[in-house]
């Protein structure tokens, strides 16, 4: 069995940032230009820059935990959605994901890549969409991200998940039989930075999908929530009651497992109510190792994103589905031909 | 002992919706006007009338559950507290405080009254801090609801629970020593509706006072989140894991400790997640009965918000813990010399 982790971002050269920094000064003014990265650069970053702390290189990262495949995307924050003019946005991501083709070319069966999709607020999804295709068919990529707030928290409202708006996206991502994971990109808000924001959108994400008729209209469709769905599973008792006020209808239960949901929660207990809220079927091992969880746990003595380990530990779940949350379940919702 | 719920909502006559159909309807233009509610018209809504569905009453709902007293505020959803002028605001918060202040003398014993604060986004406290003064010094109520974002979801970023612009409130509730219970008013977004909205903001007001120094300035303010903090002790890895990068300094959830949680979560799970991340010490009872969990659960046969059965099943807590829950911290928070 390999363990393939459905969510890490994929560590990228300061060279990346410098042309970002230089397309938001000129605002396109100077033309798309280019990205030139050495491969010895992609190297130091993969294989020797230490992350945030501790003497590990991303790569040690995922060897210390036994990683055997990690899906690499973009990290959001950087992806400023709420910029423009939105060439900008599409040229950074466009390198980004060029990026990315390189590091899965560079440590074959290791990584698959994940678009972050240009997305502007307020526009058509097309440069989403034309993007989608080309990280797919061009660059062998395994599904994308969709944030469900292109606006990243400037004020405007974007349309709930269930609207029309995104619809394309959904026809497209079945056509290419690819699944979107929801994942937001930057907050302008100070109150709500965009490591909260993320869990906040997962929460309003679940919500727009269960309430909504998109698994009705796109019953191929493959949703994939980060973070173990936000506050949805602790809170779920609550949408559960109100849900069955409808008799006959499908419960706020029933709608969430027509999602999948990523364990990247750092503790046992919140992976033990994630799974048991929606099933092991509809649950993809990821870790977003090395992030948030790089930390050591005094209690465990281990960092907190080793959750390959909290899993392991679950005597009530069988070893098919143990193989199904850190395997299987990646490989039916993915398109992981290559690793 | 008796068994205290810290958050209900005050079933109103439709004579109080009406006035405040009214007040939106002329702007203020034709004046305050006054709500006339006969007492027989509260007598219904509290007795006789029944909630959504059941043949229940509110007042039966407490008996079935066996709720001794229940803390009552303002429907916060009604408030409207980002319609303008602001004195209409204002003053169908007044109403809704009188009818409370009416039914507590009613039922003598049976209710502390809780204000929802007039406040209005980009605007200063000083209407909010007035009506609290009124509501505690005149009507003997037992704390306020706190709205964490008076703009109700309409764009505007409201400042962080940390901002200067909250201290003139935290400042005046240290000299009434009553608490703020964070809960969230309307949300004028369609993917966002005001019940998930409430979520949303009580993750971010526990990140929000986590991060701040409002502790350090104001030690004896008392602050109670809503529905068990939002996300966060579903999350609270996530944030613990990042809080330890700073050696020496409080975790993340030490600074959670600084506040408290009502226990207005529907499953047993999730409140047993709650009270061990935050400690027994720092949960209050709620059950926020009639409302959101009155379906009866098919797994349990009881209603979801029968919160009390979940509690007293924790053979993990003592008895002088439940009690704390049940009553100790109740009375320990809020001004409930009356009941």
């Amino acid at each position: 069995m390999k363990i393939i982790d459905c969510h890490g971002h994929a560590p990228a050269p300061d060279k990346l940032f410098a042309y970002k920094s230089l397309l938001i000064a000129h605002r396109g003014a100077n033309g798309r230009g280019k990205c030139n990265i050495p491969d010895d650069d992609i190297r130091h970053i993969m294989e020797e820059k230490h992350f945030i702390f501790g003497p590990y290189s991303h790569l040690d990262h995922l060897n210390n935990l036994g990683t055997d495949v990690q899906l690499i995307s973009p990290k959001p924050f950087q992806m400023m959605h709420s910029m423009r003019p939105t060439k900008i946005v599409r040229w950074f991501a466009e390198e980004y994901h060029n990026l990315i083709a390189r590091e899965c070319e560079m440590w074959p069966g290791r990584f698959a890549g994940i678009a972050v999709l240009p997305q502007y607020g307020g526009e058509p999804l097309d440069d989403a969409i034309a993007e989608l295709e080309r990280c797919v068919n061009e660059l062998g990529f395994a599904g994308c991200l969709m944030n469900p707030d292109p606006y990243e928290n400037t004020g405007e409202h974007p349309p709930p998940v269930g609207d029309r708006y995104w619809y394309p996206l959904y026809e497209k991502l079945c056509e290419l039989d690819v699944p979107a994971h929801i994942h937001g990109t930057g907050s302008l808000s100070e109150r709500e930075p965009f490591n909260l924001r993320f869990i906040n959108e997962e929460t309003t994400a679940v919500h727009g999908f269960v309430k909504s008729d998109v698994f009705k209209d796109f019953p191929d469709l493959k949703i994939v929530v980060s973070h173990g769905g936000g506050a949805i599973p602790y809170q779920v008792a609550r949408f559960q009651s109100v849900s069955l006020r409808k008799k006959g209808s499908p419960t706020f239960i029933d709608g969430m497992r027509n999602l999948y949901y990523d364990t990247v929660l750092y503790s046992a207990n919140s992976i033990e109510m994630l799974i048991k809220t929606v099933g092991a079927d509809r649950c993809i091992f990821g870790s977003e190792c090395p992030g948030q969880g790089a930390s050591i746990n005094p209690e465990t003595g281990k960092t907190f994103d080793d959750v390959a380990t909290y899993i392991r530990g679950f005597d009530w779940l069988s070893d098919e589905e143990k193989a199904d949350i850190f395997e299987n379940n990646a490989r039916r919702v993915f398109k992981l031909d290559k690793v």
